[in-house]
């Protein structure tokens, strides 16, 4: 056999750190959370930037599956590393500012411990009997190469996939030395669909004759059919449906000429044909089995209570962000790490970014000015202490410096003169959720008067972009499917501010405020204003309730009309209670007392039940 | 070896026909799609009930990539047949009054000519040789099989996911053979995500040591693993992500205790495991091969106009149905099959059924009640030859005798008083579309005026399934997302008969509409009417224009208010034509001429460009 040589077979090229990467030894055995002992572990890792005075800029990336510890070039002659659009000089996690740690995780096959070095004991490689190691176990390697790198604090932990799983523990279990979790693309535990993909990836390894169960690198090529077929089943659940249509459906019977043993009837069949040989030349087969069940195996909680018990114990703040074409690890997932942030009253953002890209979206450009922009804008409020003071407007490219809504000119718009008047009325150092919260105007001048607990709800992803530069907490979702993630009696109030005009399901966001709030403010503009009643009864035709230029009874977003005499029938027909009502003539710039259904074009009502 | 002996493999087993089936050989050779030639072909089938005198109760059913002649029992004592759900006496398709023909697939390894069968060229199985075979060869040996049982013309070809490309192929290819097609669960191609699983399932099986490139029959147990890794592969690929969270996410690391060499840490590790060996002990690889192949072939058309243009020279009523969590078969392959259909002019109803259930929905009983109820009407409809006229009212369980919209009941209604004028207004024997057809009253009526071209749009599913009882073609759809499917002009008029006022996108139905049709009548509420201004101008209340009982503002499905003026002002805008208007004050029961915007309570206009 011409690989029999040890020293010179395939899977000791592995285990050697990649060129730029340093490696450190830690003698304390390490005890696993599954049983078993690591007499001692090697991490290779490299850094980016360099650690300021404070040593408060350290961001530890985490990789995914099949990652390493090269996350980008350190100069213009490096090899590209795997996320080199997020990390670099002037990008979103910017290494003119921070200093970036990426270690290859334990049980990886880049250097760092794993079935493919020398296990201590024996002098051979560990093979099949490298221990099942958990994300708790990689975590903890993790924590020893921050603190021999004189960290107390990171500034954030980010990653995505099983990265996000990794950020997920540190925030939760090593809480005092995490400032921000960024979750991209991940979630509490895997589905049981992706866990079954695992399970069949697996089973081709195994069941390989060649993986002659493990110890395989003194004596043959290993199990690489059984480990490409794993690689090409995995690349299937990283691409979305439409990315593979887009990608393979126009000359789907025309594949690339190249060489393999896999068939290459199809396009798409050349494509996991390559994929398949490329990755069996620089993975290795125990490594895949290795992470793929600490990915099976990771469970912050199985039942939302579970989850939110989990999280309670974290006390930094959370990005998380997912796609909505990812079915890998589907944006619903992500919804509830965020629901348990809501649930133990954690200061989370988050985005469900539109893409067409899949799971693979956090490792490609065409989303970038999304998900890199969110990660790039929270990690600079975290990192500058006084986000609200932060000059957004000045940073090229930022959200903020776009779009007329300023936090000035907001107050400027006549028909924004409720947030003023509900300004009033929201007592001092109020907790307060903002459903449909918009650019995030209220609740930053809430900010400015000293509220802390302040979040945001909204379904339109640049208005999210918007807050986020803000450094305001806001989550992505639409209020017509409920507020289910917030307990009851959560905030203080909650502000439905020119929002139910736009609702279809009026009955349950109004039950669900008075459910999640003490109080609940709405404003609305009143169909009964003296205007509308002309317009219609005079003119025969239906009223411009909508100011928005050019809009019409055929396409305004308004999908709801109503007066206040309506609006106050409906409480009464629901038991709520009006505390206070406040109409406006807002082109007058007045509170209106008198006849206020006719008077007013706009109502602010204080609710409770 | 023990399995040594030719004659007791497993192989020769799977070789016989099933205990009920009855095998026919053709001598014709048959030449194939692809090239080669089958000397001869045997065909192992299954038949139920009974053929008729006039020889026009025949249903061919299909089966899928590993069914087989044994669609349903033959008696009670009978084994459990794979569709006995649907095939049956009093069932959809309804053996009491059908004949039904049920034969293994071309390819297939029970009974019918295939890779374990014996070549009569080498005296041995065929195995790896046998030729690549295509779904039109399947069809024409299936064709064999029919002229041998004496039936000239197919009431209908029946089959889900495979079994509907058959159906496809039936009706495109041999159109003066079907009365009907029945599209379950299928595409006119494969997605390349789909494609994508079966080249892995192919690798896993061709790659195996096992597979000794194919003759294993003589030599060994065969590429076990590799068929059994394919098998849970597609496993996956048959259910929801949703079915498999209910199945196995509460319980996941307690797997089944089953006898098996696949890992078996979680239950649905233990699932796949026992569905992998199970397959093993019942189908053939070369099999799987084979026929993953014809079903990876298999294109209908690969553009709207080539899949219109295929569907062209069909003849037969159509019937297609796809289920909303199929993501092996997505919906949206459907309604290509259906827009091309309709491109073509071609008569057609669809429905996309809610289910939970994945690809395997039509095996699974928790729909049945839609699907089979689907199926079961359509085909009586067409039995029937007189549709309108059968009584479906005395159909236990069929779903026209639930509901009060009867065809007489639909007129008495007061808020459908426009359906009489609607009806007037359109010329005799006219093309019509009508958007939002609900129970499909006004269709009914126009058929029974001698109006031939008839479609209907609808969202609601239960609708549909009065619209299938009552034999009209409805084909599921939102209407705010465009009529893309209907060609410009393909209607002399498309009606939208009180749904205006519920969709969102105005200017876009109304565009559709005028591009399809060269008339288009719109009925719609008049907000102008005297009682809704008085609500306004003196109560100040929101007009109650939306006679649903107990329906206010907040609960209305009714998005629009718009009056006359309104609607002719938008026309104007628009540069549509207004060719008549009728309005009507339906509680006086009578059509207004004076001051119409002010004293009806309801408009018909018709437009046009």
């Amino acid at each position: 056999m011409e690989t029999s040589s040890f020293e010179s077979s395939d899977a000791r090229r592995h285990a050697r750190p990649l060129k730029n990467a340093r490696e450190v030894t830690f003698d304390d055995p390490l005890a696993l959370d599954r049983g078993g002992v690591l007499r001692e572990v090697t991490v290779a890792y490299e850094t980016y930037g360099r650690l300021n005075r404070r040593r408060d800029n350290a961001i530890l990336v985490c990789h995914a599956l099949s990652g390493d510890s090269h996350v980008a070039r350190h100069d213009q002659q490096d090899d590209p590393g795997w996320w080199d659009l997020m990390v670099g000089p002037g990008k979103a996690i910017d290494t003119d500012r921070y200093f970036v740690i990426s270690p290859n995780l334990l049980g990886g096959c880049r250097g760092t411990t794993g079935p493919n070095r020398i296990d201590p004991e024996t002098g051979r490689p560990y093979g099949p009997d490298f221990p099942v190691i958990t994300v708790g176990d990689i975590a903890e390697v993790q924590r020893r190469l921050v603190d021999h790198l004189g960290v107390e604090r990171l500034l954030a932990v980010v990653g995505g996939s099983l990265g996000g799983h990794l950020a997920l523990w540190w925030a939760t279990h090593l809480p005092e030395r995490v400032a921000g979790a960024v979750v991209v693309a991940s979630s509490a535990r895997l589905t049981s669909q992706a866990l079954a993909f695992d399970v069949v990836g697996r089973n081709a390894i195994l069941r390989d004759p060649q993986y002659q169960a493990g110890p395989y690198y003194e004596q043959g090529p290993g199990p690489q059919v059984g480990l490409a077929i794993a690689r090409m089943l995995g690349h299937i659940t990283y691409l979305s449906g439409e990315a593979m249509t887009e990608k393979f459906d126009a000359d789907r019977l025309s594949p690339r000429e190249i060489r393999t043993e896999f068939e290459t009837r199809f396009s798409v069949g050349s494509y996991l044909a390559h994929q398949g040989d490329r990755f069996v030349e620089r993975f290795d087969a125990n490594s895949y089995l290795t992470l793929t069940m600490a990915l099976d195996l990771f469970d912050l909680g199985p039942t939302p209570e579970a989850l939110a018990a989990a999280l309670s114990g974290s006390r930094c703040k959370w990005l998380v962000i997912s796609f909505t074409s990812d079915w890998l690890f589907p944006p619903f997932q992500s919804r509830e790490i965020v629901d348990g942030l809501i649930r133990a009253g954690k200061p989370v953002t988050y985005c469900n970014v539109p893409s067409r890209c899949g799971h693979d979206a956090f490792l490609l450009p065409d989303d970038l000015d999304r998900y890199g922009e969110l990660v790039g804008l929270f990690l600079a409020n975290l990192h500058s202490h006084e986000p609200k003071t932060v000059d957004w407007f000045a940073r090229p490219g930022a959200c903020c410096s776009t779009g007329s809504d300023g936090p000035t000119s907001i107050f400027s718009h006549p028909h924004r003169l409720d947030y003023e008047s509900i300004l009033d009325l929201i007592p001092a150092g109020a907790g307060v959720l903002d459903l449909g919260c918009g650019r995030g105007g209220l609740l930053a001048e809430l900010r400015s008067r000293g509220h802390s607990r302040l979040v945001g709800v909204e379904l339109d992803v640049e208005a999210i972009l918007t807050c986020a530069c803000r450094g305001l907490d806001v989550v992505h979702a639409d209020l017509n499917q409920g507020l289910s993630a917030f307990g009851d009696g959560q905030f203080d109030v909650v502000v439905l501010s020119q929002t139910l005009q736009t609702v279809t399901d009026v009955p349950r966001v109004v039950s669900e405020m008075l459910r999640v709030g003490r109080r609940g403010i709405v404003s609305f503009p009143n169909l009964g204003f003296w205007k509308h009643r002309d317009e219609l009864a005079e003119r025969g035709v239906a009223p411009r309730v909508d100011p928005g230029e050019g809009r019409q009874w055929y396409n305004t977003p308004y999908l709801r009309f109503l007066s206040i005499a309506d609006f106050e029938a409906f409480c009464r027909a629901h038991g709520y209670r009006v505390h206070e009502r406040i109409a406006l003539d807002t082109e007058a710039g007045r509170r209106i007392d008198d006849d206020p259904n006719r008077n007013a074009d706009l109502a602010i009502v204080v609710l409770g039940k």
